[in-house]
C-alpha cells in the first residue's frame, strides 16, 4: 500500500438508508470528508496541524460521480490522495470501491487553507506543512472536468432560515446539510426511480444562523438541473450545485 | 464483561458537532440505535432474525436523559441491554460513559415486535428468539419513569410535507429525522447557552412520504415544552414529545 494514500473502511448503516435501501448522497459525501479528514491528520497535514497555526482548511468544491450505490449493510473502502498543491488551492481525489475491488464511483474535493483572522488565503507552501510529501500518489483518476455552474436567476422555489441542525461546529452552514437540502428540493417520487449519477457544488460565501436563504432551481436537460441558494439579505450568491440524476 | 450487557465505543467525529462544540443530541440518539442494533443481532434476536418471520421491531418511546454531552474528539462507550420482556413490549436501558469511565447520562426505549402483513404487535414470547436469555442484566439504572406526554391543542407553528431526507429504509418518516426536525423548532440561540437535558418521545402513527404533517408546541414550565406533530389529513397524532432545556 502507498502511503501517499488512505483506505478508509465503512459498514453501511441499515438506520442511514434511504427508501430504495441505499446509502443517500449526503450520507458518502459525510465518509468522504472523514476519510479526508483522516488521511490529512495521519500524515501531519490536518486540521490539527493548521489550527495550531491559527489557519483552517475550508471547502470549496465538490464532484461526486457515481454508478452505483452501496446498499444497507455492504462495506465499502474510501481510498483518498491529495491530486495536486497549486498555491492556495490543494485537489483532492477518491475513490468508493466495493469488497469486490470494483470502483463504485469517483470523487473530487478543491480545498483553500484560509488564515482564521484575515479570513483569506494562505499559500500552502508557506504553510511548512507536509503536505508536499505525499503528492504523486501513483494512481490513475478518471477525471471528470468540473464545469462552472452559472447563475440560476428563475424564481425561489421556498425560503429557509437556517436551523439548530443546519449549523456545524464552527458556526456555519454544514456542507454535508447543505447537500442535503438540495437534494430534498426534489419529489421524493424521483428517488424511487432515478439514482443521483453526478453532483457537483460550489461553496461561495458562508452562511450563518442568522441568514436566510431562498433556493432556486433551473432545468438544464432531462434529469439535470442547476441549483443556486442565495442570501435573501443582498441576493448574494451563498452556493451553486448541479445534480444529474439517471 | 457480562455478556447479557453490550459495549459499544464511538469516537464523536468533528463534522457532526453542533455550534457548542458538542455532539447533538440527534446523533447520540442515533448511535444508541446502532448499539441496540448491535446488541440485538449478535446475540440473535435482532432486524435479521425477525425478518426472517416477516416481523420487525418497531420503536414506540424513547427517553434520553443527559447531564453531559461528549465534545469533538471524545470516545464515548453505551452500555445497553434489554431492561424487561412483556407481553407485547421489551423495554431496553442504556448508559452513556466517558473514558473515565463517568456516566454522562442514561436512555431507555419501549419496543413492540410486529408482525409485518398484519402490521399489529406479536406477543414476544412466542417469537421463537433468544431474547429471554439475556435478561437479568445485573445493572443498576437510576429509572426515570417516562410521563404520558398530553395533547398539545396550540395553533401550528408551521407545516412540513416529508422530504427525501427525511424518509428511512421502510418508507417512513426516520426516527432519527423526527428528533431533529423537533429540536429545529426551537431558537438556534437557546442552544448557545442551554442544553437539552431530557428528551422523551412517544412514537403514534406512522409517516410516510405523502402525509403532510403539522409542528405544535406548547410551553410546560420555564426551559420545558411538549410538542406534537400531527397528521393534517385528519389532525391525528403521529409522535408527541416533551424537551427540557437547562
Amino acid at each position: 500500500m502507498n502511503s501517499k494514500i488512505g483506505s478508509y473502511e465503512f459498514v453501511i448503516d441499515h438506520a442511514v438508508c434511504d427508501l430504495s435501501g441505499k446509502a443517500p448522497l449526503p450520507h458518502l459525501f459525510g465518509l468522504l470528508l472523514k476519510s479526508a479528514g483522516r488521511h490529512a491528520d495521519e500524515r501531519g497535514f490536518g486540521f490539527t496541524n493548521l489550527s495550531q497555526q491559527n489557519k483552517a482548511w475550508v471547502l470549496s468544491r465538490v464532484g461526486i460521480y457515481l454508478n452505483e450505490y452501496p446498499s444497507a449493510e455492504d462495506k465499502i473502502t474510501i481510498h483518498t490522495w491529495v491530486e495536486s498543491v497549486e498555491w492556495f488551492i490543494s485537489r483532492r481525489c477518491f475513490e468508493f470501491v466495493d469488497t469486490d475491488g470494483k470502483i463504485m464511483g469517483i470523487a473530487q474535493t478543491i480545498w483553500a487553507a484560509i488564515d482564521l483572522e484575515t479570513r483569506k488565503p494562505c499559500n500552502i507552501d508557506e504553510l511548512g506543512s507536509s503536505i508536499n510529501d505525499f503528492l504523486g500518489a501513483d494512481k490513475s483518476f478518471a477525471e471528470k472536468k468540473m464545469v462552472k455552474i452559472g447563475r440560476v436567476e428563475e424564481e425561489p422555489l421556498f425560503l429557509h432560515s437556517l436551523k439548530y441542525s443546519d449549523i456545524d461546529i464552527n458556526g456555519h452552514f454544514n456542507s454535508v446539510r447543505y447537500v442535503e437540502r438540495i437534494l430534498d428540493v426534489f419529489d421524493i417520487e424521483m428517488f424511487e426511480s432515478l439514482n443521483v449519477r453526478e453532483f457537483e457544488i460550489t461553496y461561495m460565501a458562508e452562511a450563518r444562523p442568522a441568514t436566510k436563504l431562498s433556493f432556486h432551481k433551473k432545468t438544464l436537460a432531462e434529469q439535470h438541473f442547476a441549483l443556486e441558494i442565495k442570501d435573501t439579505a443582498n441576493q448574494s450568491t451563498i452556493c451553486r450545485a448541479s445534480v444529474l440524476f439517471q
